[in-house]
């Protein structure tokens, strides 16, 4: 599934998945904005009356995703993109969001909200425009578990620059006027044990501990969930698609520290973690707990006196980032988001086996599907249903991995699309397909997209495909030295496309969790981001180019790669060389193709690409007497040329 | 001519061309550094004792060249390398310079001198160093017009949060140590006419104000040598190689400034200068002359009561950012660094007609060198001499735009070489000849760089010719979308060599100006920057991978290309695609390759790029009847395949 950066904060939300159509027509919001107003200037909620008020997409843990309670930014505008930060003055409300979301913003958002159309070279930023509507001396509060601090930073600057001020407020605004909000989840946690993980959560400690040593750190304050279940090997289902519970995390020489509600608890995850284990050093590693919301007074009280460093964030929330005083806050990246990123043998495995589950139900799906598309009777609403189903009867299996992205014809050029009843479209044997999908499974995560023609498609179509798959290709055959940053590939993605003036307007991969979210950092192949993580082995990758005709038709092809070890004959400055090995094994539509276009390294890579599907994903749907799928699948696999 | 970029300030110095091996043998610094010591504790030269100073590498101009009155830290050191910071505290002295300097560094520096291997993991950085080794609350000096605001910023963000500070220091205290200092130069200025520049300097004063009014500044301080002589027409040769003049410049709406020596000036010049020019709304552009001296009295001035934004790059140096008011500042890059790197037609016609005339020389040279190298008389040396003398003979010949690269076998592993008397290095049959020049015609700037063996290279060596050629084939002919970072290019040129684990460690491609600095921002093709400026039309880079085995040999194949529209069958979102074509039309020894290695594609674009060689240079060869260069060209450029 492509990844969009947004421009203002760390993480993409992917939320309109399961959010952007629940109303496409304009919400009503003008009692809700007066609501708002008449509690900006409440001295009970505020200290100081506040001329703007920002309502955030993020929740207090600055996740991509986020459960119902913390759609707050939808609940005050109506508008339930992904990606888009709201703020309310007395007389205006105003909204930034990406061109993604231009349609559907103004579709969802009434009169008494602005569009700010992010990206156009017209369009103020939030800072400027601000600056620019507010009083002098104005105040602009948010609440400061929502914003980076980071991102606070950068908006406090050009505010302050302005004469103006960023303003903690403690009480959300938003939770006030909310009547009706959904109450916080509170699923109960499941213990992935060491047959998945490959490492005792206390060697993860060692190995943090070992991280904080070498940075001079005395303390580390984990605010990322996927992080925090990453370390603790638990898993939970507080948000969807997400296997994450609502926590803080905290780890210090003499203890580890988790805030979280303990009624998620049962008398196995209580266990897993108190398991005393006794070290080379005589002490134990076990975890105290703490009520999940006295994390903030938590660090207050320890702040008090504090000599060494102490490592949180600057993607963490501006609430819990301002309580280290500046001189003993180091601000780098979570050291967990690179080791979680770094899969070790036993994660890799696991991957591999999902994906080879994932793949049987592919070849299911497709073998289905050409069978039942030109009976007329499929949607791609009840495809998608279908695919679910399939997924639901393999091992381990635990949910999606984000909603599938099921479309046909001009659907498929919206790169973000979900199916739903407005927009809903027959499958036919004149369109292309496009279906982008994914599953958590107890062993992994996938992710994968493929792009199918049921009747015959046109020469340009199958020209762009070939092109998309030629960029594909070339990113899954380069070697490259170990630590490149992933967005010195993306390139190599493009060419093909460039050369007929062609692009994709989406990053080429993402980082994928092992068995944790299918977007996951701190590594990623896009001209958009020169952050990214350099590359190492045992990452995951998705690759995924892509071609979007406007009104038409939408191409992409998505395998998940793992990052290995390349053999090569020369070694520069012992730097190590790495490449790519497919995870994803399904077969690319040949019929889609114009092989005359191929050079034979590309049919060499494709040929043996699926031979690699026969030999693997073969003898798994043998096994499952999967025949119908076998058949299709050996079909498909037909070598080329 | 491969560009480093180093990594603690703006530009690279290539001063090691002409000053590495003045003294390969250590300096003694004794006395210089016990000079320095009392001046830092003495009052009449500095407010508080300072307990370290600071002698950067660069000049007043951050300038990558510098002339030799500014070369203090080689005096001060005895290291004459062109990447360098010097530190000098009471009891120790510390340079820090990057791997390729490691070598001569350790030969040039005595014992009063540790160095510090930048880009080495345990290597502190300065800022971490002297925070280390500074007694509480230590006052660091240094000149303020030889550290830019941005670098100033940097470390005194670190210093002050390790509770030092850091100090601008009037007078330079090695300007005081230094008794036979050279005078600084005084060159005289020649106009370069409207034939070569295509646009008055009055309508570059036109378009600069055009885009000061777009960012509402009222006033513009230009400090880079390079920008002044291009916004001017003026050239002038205080600097070896560079045809710049040493001035500032300063732009408003109602008058442009010029501070500068005027002794520099003859009739032609002022008048030049002083030509009054009606414009359409009755003014009159004429350049008022101030003292070199008297640019920071100046803005001091100028900055009482200020209301408006001033634009000063923060890359200028921290003793003039620093005069401008924080809230009146705007330090992003000049507008004339873009400007002047996109050439108009008059300069791209003429940088054509220079790469004419350099390739004439190029293929004399070459030719003279297949029939001298084999009777054993020829060094490096006399190589490159007799290489200038050619070049010598061209119309409008100026200069060497840098000193040209002249190395035997393993003389050619060493980057930066420049044969010197203690290396120089017979030509052979038995050896690789890499040889990279340039030369300033009044028309243009050129830099090429041709890799040839005068016998049978390996097959090891050829293969390696090959992987470089394929990488400068894959950037020649990619297609891209307008604006393009040139970084995302980078990998292109490498990946050949990643294939079986090679690499080069320089960056692929720089910008070159038009009779200028051949080594000109802001745009560039590097892995290292991803500040570079997006790459648009009539701007010229050169394409310049290489392959380097220590101790044995060096290849290098380069060619200045200029950015043009691409013709393409679509436009995605009308953004316009780009292409590049080739400015340096020399032979590429056919010889050197596997030609089995190469696709059809690689073979038809040397074909088409010898054909193109044939066609213009052939033609301007047989114009000024150079016979045995005519038939060498054609030899050297029979088609492949």
């Amino acid at each position: 599934m492509p990844f969009f950066r947004r421009l203002w904060c760390r993480r993409l939300s992917l939320i309109e998945y399961s959010l952007r159509f629940c109303s496409m027509s304009a919400k009503n919001t003008s009692l809700i904005l007066h609501k708002l107003r008449g509690l900006m200037k409440n001295s009970h909620y505020v200290t100081e009356e506040l001329q703007a008020y920002i309502v955030p997409s993020e929740d207090a843990h600055q996740s991509e995703y986020i459960a119902p309670c913390d759609c707050r930014r939808e609940f005050v505008s109506g508008f339930s993109g992904s990606a888009g930060s709201a703020v309310i003055v007395q007389n205006k409300a105003a909204m930034w969001t990406d061109g993604r979301y231009f349609l559907q913003a103004e579709r969802q958002m009434d009169d008494n909200w602005t569009l700010m159309k992010h990206g156009l070279p017209e369009t103020p930023t939030q800072g400027d425009w601000l600056s620019k509507v507010l009083p002098p001396s104005g105040k602009v509060g948010v609440d400061p578990f929502l914003l980076s601090a980071e991102r606070w930073k950068e908006l406090s600057k050009t505010l302050e620059s302005n004469g103006h001020m960023l303003v903690p407020v403690a009480q959300n605004l938003v939770d006030i006027a909310w009547n009706d909000r959904p109450p916080p989840p509170n699923n109960p946690l499941i213990v992935q044990p060491l047959k998945y993980t490959g490492s005792t959560w206390q060697d993860k400690v060692r190995q943090v501990r070992a991280k904080m040593k070498e940075k001079k750190v005395g303390m580390l304050v984990v605010t990322a969930l996927d992080e925090i279940a990453w370390l603790f090997n638990l898993r939970g289902s507080d948000i969807a698609y997400n296997p994450v519970f609502f926590s803080y995390a905290i780890v210090k020489e003499d203890m580890v520290g988790l805030w979280i509600d303990e009624t998620k608890l049962d008398a196995a995850v209580l266990h897993h973690l108190n398991a005393a284990q006794q070290n080379g050093d005589g002490s134990d590693i076990t975890v105290t707990l703490y009520p999940y919301d006295s994390i903030k007074d938590y660090i207050s009280a320890l702040m008090e006196g504090i000599t060494g460093k102490v490592w949180i964030s600057n993607k963490s929330s501006y609430a819990l980032v301002s309580l280290v005083p500046q001189n003993n806050h180091y601000g780098e990246l979570s050291p967990i988001a690179e080791m979680k990123s770094k899969k070790n043998s036993t994660e890799i495995d696991c991957m591999k086996r999902a994906h080879v589950k994932d793949a049987v139900t592919l070849c299911e799906y497709f073998a289905w599907l050409e069978k039942e598309v030109p009976k007329g009777n499929v949607s791609e609403m009840s495809a998608a249903e279908k695919l679910e189903l399939i997924k639901r009867q393999q091992e381990d299996y635990v949910s999606l991995s984000f909603s599938t992205i099921s479309s046909s014809g001009p659907n498929g050029a919206v790169i973000h699309y979900r199916p739903v009843p407005d927009t809903n479209r027959p499958l036919s044997t004149d369109e292309i397909y496009l279906c982008d999908s994914g599953a958590q499974y107890r062993d992994g995560t996938t992710d994968v997209t493929r792009t199918m023609h049921f009747g015959k498609p046109t020469a340009f179509q199958q020209e762009c495909f070939t092109r998309v798959l030629q960029g594909h290709i070339a990113l899954a055959l380069v070697i490259f030295p170990n630590k490149t940053k992933g967005h010195m590939l993306d390139t190599l993605a493009r060419t093909a496309l460039w050369e007929v003036g062609q692009d994709y307007l989406h990053g080429t991969g993402h980082g994928v969790g092992a068995f944790l979210n299918v977007h996951e950092g701190p590594c990623g192949i896009s001209y958009k981001s020169f952050t990214d993580c350099p590359l190492q082995e045992g990452m995951i990758l998705s690759n995924e180019p892509g071609y979007y005709e406007d009104g038409q038709f939408g191409i992409r092809i998505e395998n998940l790669f793992l990052v290995k070890q390349a053999e090569t004959k020369h070694n520069f400055k012992n730097k190590g060389f790495l490449t790519f090995e497919p995870l994803t094994l399904v077969p690319i539509q040949t019929k889609m193709l114009v092989p005359s276009m191929l050079s034979q390294k590309e049919i060499d890579w494709l040929n043996a690409y699926h031979l690699l599907c026969r030999e693997v994903v073969g003898q798994e749907l043998k096994d499952q007497d999967k025949q119908e799928a076998y058949e299709w699948m050996m079909r498909e696999t037909e070598p080329l040329g």
